[in-house]
C-alpha cells in the first residue's frame, strides 16, 4: 500500500522542480540543493505517522521512568578516549552500515542509556585538554595542569618534589572505593601505565614516566616512582583486583641476552609483574598472571577465579581490535573483570577505557577510530548485560573531543568513510564526509593542489591505514576542546544530566556509591544477595572462599 | 598564602623538567608537550580543594532538583540554527573573554540549565540536515527530505502537488497550540520566511519558495503558495500574535518607480503587510506593524498593546549583531514578545531562532559566529528572567552543526580566535585554533602553500569579515552531521535528557503544555494567575480587553 502510494505521488511530481536531480553518476556536480536519490529512503520513514508514533513510543518510555534512588553497590566508568560528538554519531552511523542499514538511525548502546549530560574539559593551563588532566578530572574529581595526573594545579609538570607532597595529591575514586571496601578494578586497550588508567592509581607530575627510564635521574633520586611502579608497588593500585590492558614494556627490564630476549624498558632492573606476583604471595592471596586471550580464557573457565588477576595482552597498547590476534577484545575484558569483581560484597568500582579512538585519531585514522568506538559500545553493552541498574551505576563518557568532522550533504546512507555524494569542492575535487583539522595527512599534493582521495588506491581500498585528509599538516592530530557527551543509567543516574566541569563526574559517582561524606537515605548496607544478579553458570563459578579472602583483604587496606 | 604556598612550590620545581618551556616568545616552537604559562591559572583554582568545593555545590544543587511535572502553561521554543556543540564551547570562551576572564570558564546561559540531551539530525534522505528539513523535525515533529518544510516524506522537493495534499502535511506545535486556544509567536533574526521559521506555518516543497517569484509557474497555477503568503494569509501564520525578524522583500511587490521606491520581490503585485493589516481589520484586531527599533520600542512602551505584531526589520535577513543599526536585538525581540504573549489567559507558545549563527558560520566568519551566539544566550537569559520555571518550559537547541573546529592545544585564556599558541604546523608556519572543514577560506595560496593566517591584516585586525581557513574550498561552508545539544527547564524539563531522534522534541513540549491527547494528570485548567509573575510595569500595561479579544479571537480560530 505504502510502495502504490509512493508510486502515484512520484507520478504526481509535477516537472516545474528546479532543483531536481536524482544523484546517479559517480561524479556528482557542485549541487548543494541537490535532491537525494528517494530509493534510499525506507517506505514507513516517509509518513509522518511514523515519526509521530516512534516519538510517541520514546516519550511512553521516558513517562515510564521513575527515579532511582537505590544505593549504587557498583560503579563503572566507560571513558572512550578522544571519542567527540562527532566520533558517536559517525561510530553509530559505521556500525549501522556494517550491519546492512543506512547507518544514520542506528543506536550505539551507551545511546540508549535514560540520560546524557555534557562535560567541560578544558585544563587548569589548557583550552585544549590532554589525557593526563582530564583522568585526573574524570577520576579524582580535580581539574590539573596539561600532562600531570593525580596531582593538583600547585605542581608544574615535570617538576619531582611537588610530585611527593601528599598535599597535593588527588585520589581518585577508585582509592576511594576502596577506603570504603570496595574491590577495584581497571581495564583498558592502551598500556595500563598510559595517561588514562594512570589516573585511577597515579601522582606523577609528568604523564611521560610510565617507567624509571622516563624519570629524570634527578627525580628517581628525590624518591619520585615512575607511573608503572606505582601501579603495581603502591597504595591504590596494588589493591587492584583486575588489571588488564597494554603495556608489557614498561613492567620489565631493558635486560636482554640471547636466551631470554626482553622487550622491557626498565633501567633499574625490576620485573614489575613479578614483584605484583611475590606481592600477593605475601598477602596470601591468588593470583593471575595472563599475557594473550588463551590464558585469560582458561581464567575465566577456571573452577576458581584468582582474587586477583593481571593482563599485560601487549608490550605496548593493545593493537586495534581489527588488526589484533590472540588479545582480548574490550569486551572479553569487561566480562572478565565484572566476573572477578561482582564477588565483592561490598561492591565495586571498574574503570574501562576504550583507549585506542584517539590513537587513531591522531593518526587521522577514521577508519580505525570508528571501529574502536564500535568495540568500546560493544563493551559497554556487554557490561550492562552483566549488572543489574537496580545497584550499578554506568556512566560512559570521553576525556576530551578531536577535530573530526562529518562535512558536507551527503545522501542518507552515504559511506560515512566515502566521498560525499552531493557535492565537489570548489577545485572541482570530490571531498571525503570525514576530514580533520589538522594531522598526518595535509591537504596539498607535490602540486600545490588538494589532494584528490579518489586517486589514492588506499582509500578507494578503505585501507585501515588511510590517514583522513586535514588542513593543517601535523605529525599527530590534535584534540578538540568541546564539550564531550556523558550518558548514564542506574542509580542517580538523573544526576549527570546537564552540562557541567567534568571534575564532577567522580563526585556524582562516589555520591551515589555512598563513597562521600555527604550521604543520601540509602546509603545503608544493602540486604539484598550480593551476588551478580544474572547468568547463573558465572555465578555458579564464584568461590565462596575467594570471597571472604577478599573481604579480609580488602579491610586490611591501609593497615 | 595561597600566594606564598605557590612561591614555595614554584621554588621546589625541581631542575629535571624535561619539557618546561614558559611560553614568551610571539613564535612558539611547535611543542605539544608544552607547559603552559602558569601566571594564566587563578591561584584558588590551583588547590585541589577548590574543585572539589565548586563540585560540591554543583551537586548540593543538583540534589536540590525536584521533579516538575506541573503544565507548561508556556512553552518556548530556542534554536540557534547552526549552533553546534563546539560552536557552544567557543562563544563561551568568546565571551568571557570579552568579560576579561579567561573564557574558558564562562558559562552562558542556557548551559546553567538543569536538563541537557543530544538530538539527531539527520534527515529522510540525508546524512548531515539542512535548515528545512529539521525545521519540520524540531516543529512539527517529524523527519522529513532535505529542502522540504511541513511536508513528509510523501513529497518530492519541488513537486507541487503533493504540497497541496493535507495528508502530507506536518502541522507545527505552533498550529497544536492555536488549536488549543494559546497565543503563539515567532521571532526570527533571519526573514521570518527563511527555513527555520517556516517551519512554525509553512508546507513547502521547497524552501526556497519565499516569495511567489520563486515558486514555478506551474506550481503557482496549480495553486500552491509561496512560504510569505502563507505566513500572512493561510492557517496557522494569520493567527500568530507576533511575527518579527526580517524578510520585507518577500512580502512587498517589484514594482518601483520615482517616488516609491520598492525592495520587494513579489511578482503577483501583492503587499502582505497591508494584507496583514487588512486581515486584522477584518478581524477587529487591534495590530501594529514596525520597521525599525525606534517603532518596536513606541510598541512596547504604549499605554495599551496590539493584540497582533508584525515586525519586519530588514529587507533581507536583519544584519549581524555587530553590524547593526536601528535594528533590535533578539534579546529585545524576545522581550516584547514575551510581553505581547504572557497577556494570554491560555498561556503561549513562542519560537525563537537565533538565525545567524548558521549565516556566519556559512561564510567562515567565526568571529560573527560566536557573537550570534552570544547574543542568543543573552536573549534567553531575558526570557528567563521574564518567565516562571513553575509554569514555563523553556527548551533551547539547534538544528544542524557546522564543521567548525577547536583545534591545538592553546593556553588557557589563548583568545579563541586567535592563532594556537603552542604550536605551529608542520610547515612552520601558525594555525588558528578555529577552522572549518569547508568554506569560502580555502587552505592553499597562490604560492601552493598553506595559507600563512598571521600575514592577513584582516585576521591580525580582528576583522569581523576575515573568513577562517577551512580545508576544502566552497563557496559556503557546509553544515555538520553530529548531534545537537538540547538545554531544557520549566515543567517536565527531565523529559529532554538522553539521546533521541529530533522530532521528539515538539511531541515532549506538547505533552508538558497539554496539547496532546495523552495528557498528564496537571493537565487540568491552572488556577494560578496566568500573568506574567515577574515585572510589575510590565504586567500594568496588559490591557485586560485585549485579553478578552485575544480570547475571543483565538477560540474562533479554524471556524
Amino acid at each position: 500500500m505504502a510502495g502504490v502510494r509512493a508510486l502515484l505521488l512520484a507520478a504526481a511530481v509535477c516537472a516545474c522542480a528546479r532543483t531536481e536531480e536524482i544523484v546517479s553518476t559517480p561524479k556528482p556536480k557542485k549541487v548543494l540543493d541537490t535532491i537525494m536519490n528517494p530509493s534510499y529512503i525506507p517506505a514507513e520513514e516517509k509518513h509522518g505517522s511514523y515519526w509521530k508514533k516512534s516519538a510517541a513510543s520514546t516519550l511512553k518510555a521516558k513517562l515510564e521512568e521513575t527515579p532511582n534512588t537505590n544505593k549504587a553497590k557498583n560503579g563503572i566508568l566507560f571513558i572512550g578516549d578522544g571519542m567527540s560528538v562527532a566520533t558517536i554519531m559517525a561510530a553509530r552511523t559505521f556500525a549501522g552500515q556494517l550491519d546492512r542499514g543506512l547507518g544514520e538511525e542506528n543506536v550505539l548502546e551507551f545511546e540508549k542509556f535514560p540520560i546524557s549530560g555534557l562535560a567541560r574539559t578544558y585544563c587548569l593551563d589548557a583550552q585544549v585538554a590532554d589525557s593526563a588532566c582530564t583522568a585526573t578530572s574524570y577520576l579524582a574529581g580535580v581539574k590539573t595542569k596539561y600532562g600531570v595526573i593525580g596531582l593538583d594545579g600547585n605542581v608544574t609538570r615535570g617538576s619531582c618534589f611537588p610530585q611527593l607532597h601528599k598535599g597535593n595529591w588527588a585520589t581518585s575514586i577508585g582509592e576511594w572505593a576502596l577506603e570504603k571496601g570496595l574491590d577495584v578494578g581497571l581495564v583498558t586497550t592502551t598500556r595500563v601505565t598510559h595517561a588514562s588508567p594512570a589516573g585511577m592509581y597515579a601522582h606523577t607530575s609528568d604523564r611521560n614516566w610510565e617507567s624509571d627510564a622516563d624519570v629524570p635521574d634527578e627525580c628517581l633520586s628525590l624518591g619520585c616512582r615512575d607511573i608503572a611502579y606505582q601501579l603495581v608497588m603502591e597504595n591504590p593500585g596494588r589493591h587492584f583486583k583486575v588489571i588488564m590492558g597494554g603495556g608489557r614494556k614498561e613492567m620489565l627490564p631493558n635486560v636482554s641476552n640471547a636466551l631470554t630476549p626482553s622487550s622491557g624498558r626498565r633501567l633499574d632492573g625490576l620485573d614489575l609483574t613479578e614483584m605484583w606476583h611475590v606481592d600477593k604471595i605475601k598477602r596470601n592471596a591468588t593470583h593471575q598472571y595472563v599475557t594473550d586471550r588463551n590464558e585469560l580464557y582458561k581464567v575465566y573457565n577456571s573452577e576458581e577465579l584468582p582474587e586477583y588477576l593481571l593482563g599485560l595482552f601487549q608490550d605496548d597498547h593493545m593493537d586495534y581490535h581489527l588488526q589484533a590476534k590472540n588479545q582480548p577484545t574490550l569486551e572479553e575484558m569487561v566480562e572478565v573483570a565484572i566476573k572477578m569483581l561482582s564477588r565483592s560484597k561490598n561492591g565495586y568500582f571498574l574503570f574501562v577505557e576504550g583507549g585506542r579512538i584517539d590513537h587513531a585519531h591522531h593518526d587521522s585514522l577514521a577508519h580505525l577510530a570508528l571501529d574502536e568506538t564500535v568495540e568500546y559500545s560493544k563493551a559497554i553493552k556487554k557490561a550492562k548485560s552483566l549488572t543489574s541498574e537496580e545497584d550499578t551505576l554506568i556512566v560512559v563518557s570521553s576525556d576530551h573531543a578531536h577535530t573530526m568532522t562529518v562535512a558536507g550533504y551527503p545522501s542518507r546512507g552515504n559511506n560515512i568513510l566515502g566521498t560525499s555524494d552531493t557535492a565537489y569542492g570548489d577545485d572541482n575535487m570530490p571531498y571525503t564526509t570525514i576530514s580533520y583539522a589538522n594531522g598526518k595527512a595535509a591537504s596539498i599534493g607535490a602540486d600545490g593542489k588538494r589532494v584528490d582521495v579518489t586517486l589514492s588506491q588506499e582509500f578507494m581500498n578503505g585501507d585501515l591505514g588511510y590517514s583522513y585528509p586535514s588542513l593543517v599538516p601535523l605529525d599527530s592530530e590534535t584534540h578538540g576542546g568541546e564539550d564531550v557527551a556523558v550518558f548514564a543509567i542506574g542509580p542517580w543516574q538523573h544526576l549527570f544530566t546537564a552540562s557541567y566541569e567534568q571534575n564532577l563526574i567522580p563526585h556524582m559517582m562516589a555520591y551515589a556509591m555512598c563513597l562521600r561524606e555527604d550521604k543520601h537515605s540509602n546509603c545503608k548496607p544493602s540486604t539484598k544477595t550480593n551476588f551478580w544478579s544474572t547468568g547463573a553458570s558465572t555465578r555458579s563459578s564464584v568461590s565462596s572462599y575467594a570471597s571472604i579472602l577478599t573481604v579480609i583483604v580488602t579491610f586490611r587496606y591501609f593497615y
